[in-house]
Parts: structure tokens; sequence; C-alpha cells
């Protein structure tokens, strides 16, 4: 035990060295006591198989397999060295590092056994756990061989940020696999240079909790999931049409739009899935959708409909519509700290404005057509937004209509087709990329090649212009998705566009064949982790296996 | 507080009398302190809709409801007072009851407000937590509507063991429900008693994890799942022809018939399941389909099979099949205490010994046709079985072919269509009811109704005959359903079973109408503890919702 504290201290000591020498915002070199000459110097190679999802971004490994040790200890160091989300983070990995059991659950018979990674140490240079889109998410991990060389036989995570310490603790725990033969948790191809960060600072999935209720438990399901694919935007889709399932504190009839009394969420049911999510470094980003995907609204409220007949788009002659949209707005700003709020703005028929007497009246008074009465509703939506300290998203479709009088902060999700993104920036707009014919979940004919073939940037050749896109997003509509399959329908394909968002792109735009056995690992490892992830060769989504046979095969 | 502590004070005392006066095996009124008079004195009425699955032997209730204090506490009284695994389970019961957030997380500030039901008090009067088919699984509920007759603020589960405790847990759970309205969980039309028992003891799901392995933390859902309705059985089919996913420590080369290096379990992931079920209060009855579903044993020992080209059923010449068996058989000793061990014995197509010339020449030798090999092989393995001190059970295709022959013990287990469980239990055998035209899971076009409208007893009028159907068993063959569709596939039909083999026959065999919307809140309940139940009125099983809607509506 002596020994094991002597080591200790003098990686304290470098520690201490090491992070008086921290410069910018990138992992350099100088500070880190991941030495890549030294791992260079120790015959890697690079050509062994990896399995990782996400690939990152620089790696690099050599040929030894070494052994993780079940009572794994974890060190934490640096200005963040008090993080709970990082100890907590850290526990849960190792539940799952650990699945297996050996010797009837009495690993302590085996203490004698020397094992070449007894810890993870983990340094996090900062102390600021703010969650926020383009936060630091790199991280460095180094798993070395532990020869002679090595002062401690231990596993180094070092990253800026607790939400980069997250990431790497996923890549480390899909560097583990459990190996049957010797009962020991082992790391192959070690040592492991790795040196990572995200493409896009904003990978999204969208859940649409309103065509069909999503209990709490199974968004928690979700939100864990996306982690293990380094998603880092739940883009929550609360309300539509349909149903109004949460609470809104300030006007309490909202929410008689709700299925039935008991799909539903109270406020603070949000606030703890904001929270949850952000242990997982995953933001949430709230919509409501307006004007054109609120009928539920008026369940409660019916003055927010243009008429009992025509319940849809929102009245937008009445001042009472943004005043709950207002109310909205500031009782969302209480519980989802990121700074990007969507206000939708899709398909909406203005039909309902035109048809309903008074509504039309208004609009001649107003010298308004129901095109000029659709830019004035988004804006002034916008608007409520902007003063509360949100940068609006609206789907493409406000783009289309009225590009140049959007807000400049405006950030345009695209969903129709390709084309958009490209167009968007090219006027200084930026953009997230959707396009429902290949990152639209419930098309379910979009086989996973489709969805890996697609990028944010096509079309997009200026550099400045590309830095506009922020990122892209994955889409669940829930119109036949509901809690007993909505996870088949995300998995394995949202991970195949969490890749495309997170590596860059000289590794995975090569030859599919070389990606998918590396996708059925990852689709298996879900399962493994008791996530219902679907088998990655049907044609269709979500369908069951074909026939008996091998998770890694089908 | 001093109050409190005298109320538990003078509830001691009372248990302490009643203790002194417990007599035979069911709960009797001398010793509760659940005075069924006293609740009918209190305006019972039993026209209220219950929303229980599956229904309680006898119940009555008011129409009082009444609140349940977010810090809800436990007392557990009686001999078996010192149970972790009742502590573990009320842990479990209590994040369940209290899924839904309130004020920011921040119940403190809620403490001034008086609930009706403070705390749960559990009253088990063994501390033998030995787990086994046939073990006491009754209860007694009260739930008091906390007016000035009731000495403490608290509802009252008993039970002789802490499996009837579990039981009662569950009830409890289900009586509780969140309301949106006042923030509060709520037990609607109390006071409720609740005197409860099982219809029959074994009360089954098989799942096969060898046409598809299913990974630890799936069969750990699955066991969740299955104590929710209150079934206690989990038949673990665990080999087949097709892959053999487990470590036999006596033969390690078995699992070399692993679909790969990956898809196994550890001998002590077997025992942590075990544990794990235990946990749950459910049994884990183990299976090895001797000799006709064992192609994959000879992967890894070829001798197995009567050779090369022709490898299914198991070698019957050679005295090395039975060491295996004898040695898979022992090993299995060791960690599954369940006294029903399955050994198979369906479809077993000999042609492959009669075609295999040393197999022919062997059986000449013995002057024994296929037919007689057949019935030499499951009576060998039966011994080695009951040896060991198991219980055999065998699918019915034993029963049939030499029912005069099989060990008296054997119990039956029906699955070809109805019939065999009259013929057994006739002949003093007993019996599992599997139907698989009704009980197979894997019979996707079987509706909930036809799988509820099943009875274990039918064709079996003589009572004592009926006391020889242990009970029924739902099978979920793994052919087409890996960790992406299994629990799907499984609920809500699985659920149908459940309420057949919990409850009385006079509450269930009525109007099906009447038990739609209490399966359908069953379902839901089931998707809002994370489990992907599907859609209950789907004609296909695990089919997605066909549209946008209310889960307890589709």
């Amino acid at each position: 035990m002596r020994k094991r504290c002597a080591q200790e201290f003098v990686i304290s000591l470098l520690v201490l060295v090491f992070l008086n020498q921290i410069e910018g915002n990138g992992l350099s070199k100088e500070w880190s006591i991941i030495d890549e000459d030294l791992v260079n110097s120790t015959g890697i190679t690079n050509d062994q198989p990896t399995y990782l999802w996400p690939l990152p971004k620089k790696r690099s490994n050599g040929n030894v397999t070494v052994t993780v040790d079940p009572n794994l200890g974890l060190v934490i160091q640096g200005i963040g060295h008090n993080s709970s989300l990082v100890r907590e983070a850290f526990a849960r990995y190792k539940n799952i590092i650990l699945t297996h059991h050996v010797k009837f659950g009495n690993r302590n018979s085996e203490q004698n056994i020397e094992y070449s990674i007894s810890k993870l140490i983990i340094t996090v240079s900062t102390a600021d756990e703010t969650l926020q889109l383009g936060i630091d998410e790199s991280y460095s991990l180094y798993v070395p061989v532990g020869d002679e060389h090595s002062i401690v036989q231990g596993a180094h995570l070092e990253a800026k940020t607790v939400y980069g310490a997250l990431r790497g603790l996923e890549t480390f725990s899909q560097l583990c696999s459990f190996n049957f033969m010797t009962k020991n948790v082992e790391i192959s191809n070690a040592p492991w240079f790795i040196q990572d960060k995200p493409r896009f600072a904003f990978r999204g999935l969208l859940l649409d909790t309103s065509r069909h209720y999503q209990p709490v438990e199974i968004i928690k399901q979700i939100i864990d999931s996306m982690s293990y694919a380094k998603l880092n935007v739940f883009h929550w889709h609360i309300v539509d049409e349909e149903s109004f399932p949460l609470e809104i504190p300030s006007f309490p009839g909202l929410w008689k739009g709700s299925y039935t009394g008991w799909e539903r969420y109270t406020f603070d049911d949000a606030h703890d899935i904001v929270e949850f999510a952000k242990s997982r470094g995953i933001n949430v980003m709230a919509e409501i959708d307006v004007p054109g995907h609120a009928e539920s609204w008026g369940v409660g409220y019916p003055d927010l409909w243009p008429s009992a007949d025509c319940r849809e788009p929102l009245d937008v002659s009445k001042n009472f519509t943004f005043e709950v949209i207002a109310s909205i707005l500031a009782d969302f700003r209480k519980i989802f700290p990121f700074k990007l709020f969507h206000l939708g703005g899709d398909e909406v028929h203005t039909d309902c404005w035109t048809n309903t007497p008074k509504v039309k009246e208004w609009l001649d008074e107003h010298n308004m057509t129901a095109r000029d009465a659709y830019q004035y509703f988004v804006l002034r939506a916008q608007k409520l937004a902007i003063n509360l300290g949100w940068t609006p998203v609206n789907w493409e479709e406000t783009f289309n209509a009225f590009s140049e009088k959007l807000n400049p902060k405006t950030i345009i999700h695209n969903w129709l087709d390709s084309g958009v993104c490209p167009r968007a920036v090219g006027k200084g707009f930026k953009c997230i990329f959707s396009n429902q014919g290949v990152w639209y979940l419930d098309h379910l004919d979009v086989p996973w090649e489709k969805v890996y073939s697609s990028d944010p940037l096509e079309g997009i050749d200026d550099s400045s212009q590309q830095k506009l896109v922020i990122g892209g997003e994955v889409c669940m509509w829930g119109e036949t998705a509901d809690a007993s399959d909505v996870q088949q329908t995300i998995w394995p394909r949202a991970a195949a566009a969490a890749e495309r968002l997170w590596s860059s792109t000289d590794d995975t735009s090569s030859d599919l064949d070389t990606v998918l056995p590396r996708l059925e690992y990852f689709r298996c490892l879900l399962n493994q982790r008791g996530i219902p992830a679907a088998p990655v060769r049907n044609e269709l989504a979500r369908r069951p296996p074909s026939g008996f046979g091998s998770c890694y095969m089908q």
C-alpha cells in the first residue's frame, strides 16, 4: 500500500507542474503527462481494427492486451477535481464495464492478481460545469501498457471540462471488453493514445412527446443512450397539435390539452429531465412550434383558436396569443438554460386565418396578407425569445418565406430535403441539418448507409460558410413511435448520424463495408447496456431479426 | 416526533400480541391488526373501478382519496423485520411511486403538509427467505382513510414471507398514482382492504437465450417486469441447437458453441441472475433440452454428435454424453436452488441415430428401437437430475411416448395444443400449461383476449386432479426475438396470462370489455416504468401504434 501512495504523490506533483503550464483551449503537449512521443516510441501500429463509435479524431495504438482491475479506482485531479458529476459518471461506467460476473461475485479472491490498469486518473482543468453550445468537449486518453517505464498502473484521461471527461469516459468504456476466456476486463491493442474532439458543436436528437406521450423513464433511457453515441442536444419537441403534456405554471390550463390526466409532465419533471441530461453532458433544446402546430393549446384556452371550427394556426389577431407565448417563454427560461430555443414555424396553413371572419377583418385592418401575418407572428415570437436572452431556432419555412426579415441571430433548421443550409449560410445565418430524406428516423425505409453517407456540409465549399453549420440532428417524430418502439426506431440509425457529426470525414467517408462491423458492434453494445437497438441489416427500420443468429451479424 | 414514536410503540405491542396468535398458512383474522370488520363498518363499497393487475383475490374499498407522503417511511415488523430484501424492494417501489417531480425537486418545502399515509408498516412473520415453489406469497394490505379512529398514519402490509411482502408492495404501488392537479401521490377509493394470494404456485415465463443471446441487462429488465405482473418463475431455456452461451465449469469447451466470444454468460453471471431474480421473488428454472435440441453442444465436444454430418440428437450410444449431462447438472446444482429442473425432451428426431452406423450398431446390440433409445435417454437424464435432488420437468412428448415409464415425480410441460394436462393429471402427474396455440408469445397472431381466455384447468373437473396442475407459463421463443424486440413481444400479452395464473376465475372470467381498460392501464404502467410494452389493441403482437394517440387507448 505504501508504494501506491508514493506513486500518487509523484503524480500529484507532476500534475501541479503541468497545471502551471496550461495554455489555450486545446490540449497542448507541454502540460500533458500523456507524452505522445513516448507513446510513439513503444512500437505502436495503427493497423488493428478498432471498435469505437464514433471514431475519435486522432488515435494510435499498439498490440498489447492489458487488464483492467475490477476494483478500478478513480483519481480526479486538476481544478475540476471536486466534480461529483464526473464521480457519478465514473460509477455508471464502472458498472457498465463490469457487467459480467466472475467467481460467484467474489472478486476479492482475486486481490493478489496484478492488473495493468488499476485506476483511471482523470484531470479536469476547470471547475466550471456550465453546459452550453460550443463548450469544450475535447479529451485525451492514454492507456499505457504498464511496463517499467510507467510510474503508475493507471490510464489517463485529460479534459478541459467535465463534459470532455464524460466523452472520454465513454471512449474508455468502449475500449474495455470482457474476455470470457481469461475472465478479465481487457483493453486490446494498447497502448492507446487518443486525442479527440467533435466535428460539430450541435449533435442532436429530436423527440416528439405530443403524438405520443413518452414517460419520463423512457426519456431518461433515451438520453442515456444518446450519451453512448456522444450526441449532445436533446431537442424536446414537447407539444404539437395532438397533445400538450407539459405543465405551464403561468397558464395552468394549457395541459388540459394532454391526452389524459396521466400523460403529463410537471414543470419540475421538465427541470428534472434537464438536470438528468446535464449529468450526461446533454443540452435540452425546448420547442414550442408556433403558430402552425399548436391546436392542443386551445383545449385549455379556446381563445387561442381562430374559431371552434378552425383551430390552427394560433390566432394571430389576438394579443392574448402572444401573452401566452411570452408567459411560456418566461416560465421556460427558469428551467431550460440552453441558449437555443426552438420556435418551430413550419407548416403554417393560413387558410384558417383568412377563412375566419374576425381574423380576416384584423388582417385587413392591418393591411396584411396571410403571408405577412405568418411573418409577423414568427418575428414577434422571435422577439419575445430574444428579449429573454435566447437564440431563436426556426424550421426552414421561415427562412424560405422571409429570410431577409428574420433576426440575423436566427438559426435555420433544415428539414425539407437538402439545399437550405447552403442558402442560409450564404446569407450569414447559422444552420442545423436534418434533411428529412435521410435524417428523419420515422422514415423507416431509410437504411443506416443513407443516414451515414449524408453530411451537414453538403453543397457548402467555403470554409467560413461551413463554420456556420453548427451541426445536425436526427428527428424521431412520434406518430408511430411510443414507449414500446421508440428506441429501436432511433437506434442504430441515430448512431450513423452521431458518427457523421462527431468524427472527422477523413476517417469515416471510406468504404462502408469497413464501417458495418463497427456499427454492428456498437448496436450490440447498446443491447448489452439494456438499450433495445434494432438489427443493423434490416432494410426497414425497427424490424425484428429475420431469424436466429448472432447480434453481430444481423 | 414524540407522538409518532409512541404510535410505533403501540403498533409494536399489537404486533407482538398478534404474532403470538399466528396459526396455519393463511392470514387469519385473529393475528392481524387489519381488522376486516372495522374496515367493513367504515362505509366501504365495491362498485368503484379498480386498476390493479392482476386482480387481488379479495378486496374491498371505499370512496375516499388519501394522499401519500413523498417522504414515505418504512417500518418493518415481525420476525422478518431485518430483511434487507424487503428494505431494498421498498426503496425500488418508492422510486416508482415518486416518478414525477414537484417544485424543482424540493419536496422539503412541503414538510408542513399533512399526508394521510406517511408510512408503510410491513409485518413479515418469518425470517426464512428461502424461495421455492409453493412458498407462501399471500399478503394483506390495508390502506386507511386516516380519520380519528386510526392510531397511525400508515398503510399496513402483512405477509407470512418476504415474498408475500414483495407481492403486496407491487399492489401498493399500483394503488398509488400521481395526481397532476393536486401534485400529490394519491390512493383513490380508500380505505382499501386487500387479502390476496395466488391461484397457482407456478407462474412462469420462458426466455430462450439460444436463438438469440439476450444480454444480462436485458434479462434483468425482463425479470423486473415479471415481478410487476406477479409472475414467479423465470424458465431459462439457456441452450438449444443454435448456440450454447453459458459457461460450464466442468466442461469448459461447451460454450465454444456460442455465436461469438462476446455472446456468453459466465457461470457467475447465471448465479447473479438467480440472485437478482430472488430479490424480485422470482425462481429461476434452468433447462437443458436433451437429447433433441443440443446440436451446439458438439461445437466444443464433437464426440457428442452421432457424426459430423448428423449432429442431433446427442449421441445416445456414448457414456461420454451422460458424463457431460451429469457434470452440467452437478455444476448447476451449485447455482440453481429451484427444486424443478427442466430436461426438455421434445422434438427428438431419431433418424440421426438409426442412420449413423455406429449408433445403429449400438441400438442393435442393446436390442433397442430408436423409440426405446429416446426413452432410455430421457429416463437416464431424469435419474441424474433426481439423484441431485431435482424434480424433473419434461416437455409433453416424453409423456405422450412413454408415460408409464416416466418417474412419477416428473412434471409434464404441455406445449402441443390442449389436452395433455388432463391426461397427465389423470395419471397422477403434475402438469404445467403452455398450450402453444394460446401461450406461445412468438405466435404473433395470438391477441391478448385469446391468451386471457385460456385456462390451465381446462378439461379438468376433478378437484384433486386440478391440484396437480401447478400452473402455467408463457413461452418467449427467440427465433425473431432479440434484445431489440423481446419486451414488446412479451408484453402486454404475458400480463393476460399472469392474471389468469394469479387471480380467481370468479373475477376474471367476466366480460372482456371490462378487462380491456384495466389491461391498457397496466400496459401504460409498464411503459411508465421503462418497459416497452406494446399497444394492447394491435391485432398482431409487438406492432407499433397505428397512429398518434393516448397510450390508454391503443
